[in-house]
């Protein structure tokens, strides 16, 4: 959904007035260059002598005007964002958001070879990131990122940050690691150990089950098909018997594919489960408590088609809010959700589901 | 759903007593030396000889009893769904079937190598399925088989059989040729030429977005993402505009998915419609319009979700009944649609849909 002016009077657009969270912010860095300082060699003199091929898209173009909305560029050339005080203005002081959810755009998981660098460069940027995000604003929490590739190094790097109080997340990517592979487990281990979210958030390395395609629309098309080969690894593998106290946020990747999977996923451990004796559930049933879905992107449906899907589901506990700033498919808090759902929906979706996912308190009057 | 004894009484366990189209049926060769009359050589004498190595399935196991039903393989011990005599008592003749529709358990599609002698194989096995199974029963029609990794040799198969009052398809699998690619249009071509639909089985060589997984119930629960990837290719490379009366069935990829891709779909082409400037109507259109989607294997749930989905994809026209006979996961008439929708839906479901597909005469009384 694409933004347009916002009038401060109805910042919400209906009658919801209540705080926001917002799960899905992607800050970023103005040249990775900066993130030398917090390098050891080999890898600083890498970055500083412009040797990291940076992980490119694979699509000549995203959108026609690019991956960004086109206001979200500073005056200062630098990258979309990439300043606190335009995010500040364009979201944090715009909608009455209580706690924003920084998830980066720089996902170290992608990198498909040179492990250590990756392993690097993702303590890098968490150092960069509490130093130049989290000391500015209270409202900022915030995932750390690691390397899965290398499950080690990610556990270390979550025994480092994982008990800082601004840091809720793990942030890992969807691209062609299925997670519920037993080699990823010490994650998941170090996550329900530290509290933390494990945040699955789609990128540009996620493919369809025939690959991209030719052109961007299908890969985007597509991009669910990532959340759903990753959440049936997951609970395959045994992932959510094995860590029950461990949480899950889908990010990015729509959430009304889920009433299909649910019920497949269901119809097919009913028949199949002789193969998986170790997952004691029906996959519903752990999908539906452990799992939250970032509503960006929701496809354009009204408020009534909103309450059947949630029907379907049986449970209004599954949404938690998400602009996905600063990308060109935005979702502004008064538009992407219908005014037609019920406050108390509302409440759910903008709000109340990420508190809890999180642990955050409750909510004071904003 | 697996099938339990049916009483004769109630051959549709509901009100419904009108005739059936079954649209997949996968009948099979006891073996596959017999096609060697039907080819030339240098291919007669690969199978001679046993040189051929025949595509296995990826798993260890499908179901732990196998991936058919118990009770169908012929007293010989010959494969399941060999025997035309067992077919006739287990299917054609236990329920009002008016018409059954081959799909085969040969794709020549999945040979990822060596096209020539898929080729040749299909055209070998559509002789052998015209002499051994098309002249039993006027009720069976058929799909032909082609190579469509060699889209020449695909065409001259359908110029030299597709004319035949009993064929009614072109089958192609859903593996990990994505068909809306221009190298493929010629199939569609010849097959709107020849009035034929377009049938999309899934095989044991589709993948989901993270490859198959680690257990077959994995495997399995992402077998519809192939054709969300298909249709998402076909789509936007242009196929159903270029091709206005070419008409597609999606058969055992379920259908529950649709509602999400077509709401996802449509809002990406809003949005980048400009990529693919060929692509004159909403993919919700094109779709909703040109494709059947066979009911096996429906999740397992009630009328009113049925009907609620249907609401929500706003047509009953999409669906035709398949058993999938003889498979595991069979759909018995009488317990896979449920009793409680009403009789005109289950009318379309059962017959009228696909006989508006496949250009069939009206059902006398059966």
């Amino acid at each position: 959904m694409v933004t347009t002016p916002i009038t401060a009077a109805s910042p919400t657009g209906s009658s919801y007035t209540g705080p926001i969270i917002d799960t899905d912010v992607h800050e970023t860095i103005s040249s990775w260059k900066h993130l030398a300082p917090y390098l050891g060699e080999p890898w600083r003199g890498l970055l500083e002598r412009g040797a990291w091929t940076k992980p490119g898209a694979p699509f000549a173009y995203w959108a026609s005007h690019g991956v960004n909305r086109a206001d979200s560029f500073p005056d200062s050339g630098a990258p979309a964002g990439s300043n606190y005080e335009l995010f500040k203005a364009q979201v944090l002081d715009l909608y009455p958001i209580k706690y924003a959810i920084l998830t980066g755009q720089f996902m170290p998981g992608i990198m498909e070879m040179q492990f250590e660098f990756a392993s690097a460069l993702a303590s890098a940027y968490n150092d960069w990131l509490f130093e130049h995000w989290l000391q500015k604003d209270e409202r900022i929490l915030t995932s750390i990122h690691v390397a899965p590739q290398d499950p080690q190094a990610a556990v270390r790097e979550i025994e480092r940050l994982g008990d800082h109080p601004r840091v809720v997340q793990i942030i890992l990517p969807i691209a062609q690691l299925a997670y519920g592979d037993p080699f990823y487990h010490p994650i998941f281990e170090a996550a329900q150990r530290h509290n933390l979210v494990i945040g699955l958030h789609h990128s540009s390395f996620v493919k369809g089950a025939m690959g991209r395609g030719r052109y961007y629309i299908e890969w985007h098309v597509n991009v669910p098909q990532g959340a759903m080969s990753l959440l049936t690894s997951l609970v395959c593998n045994g992932v959510f018997d094995k860590y029950p106290n461990l949480k899950f946020n889908i990010i990015e990747s729509g959430w009304s594919w889920l009433p299909h999977l649910l019920w497949r996923f269901d119809q097919n451990y009913r028949s199949l489960q002789q193969e998986i004796p170790w997952v004691k559930r029906l996959p519903s049933e752990h999908i539906l408590e452990r799992v939250k879905f970032s509503t960006q992107p929701t496809e354009d449906f009204d408020a009534q088609t909103w309450l059947r899907l949630i029907e379907l589901l049986g449970t209004d506990r599954l949404f938690v809010f998400a602009t996905d700033y600063p990308h060109w498919d935005f979702d502004a808090p008064n538009e992407a959700i219908p005014r037609g759902l019920p406050a108390a929906l509302k409440s759910r979706i903008f709000y109340e589901n990420a508190r809890e996912l999180y642990g955050l308190e409750q909510a004071r009057s904003v």
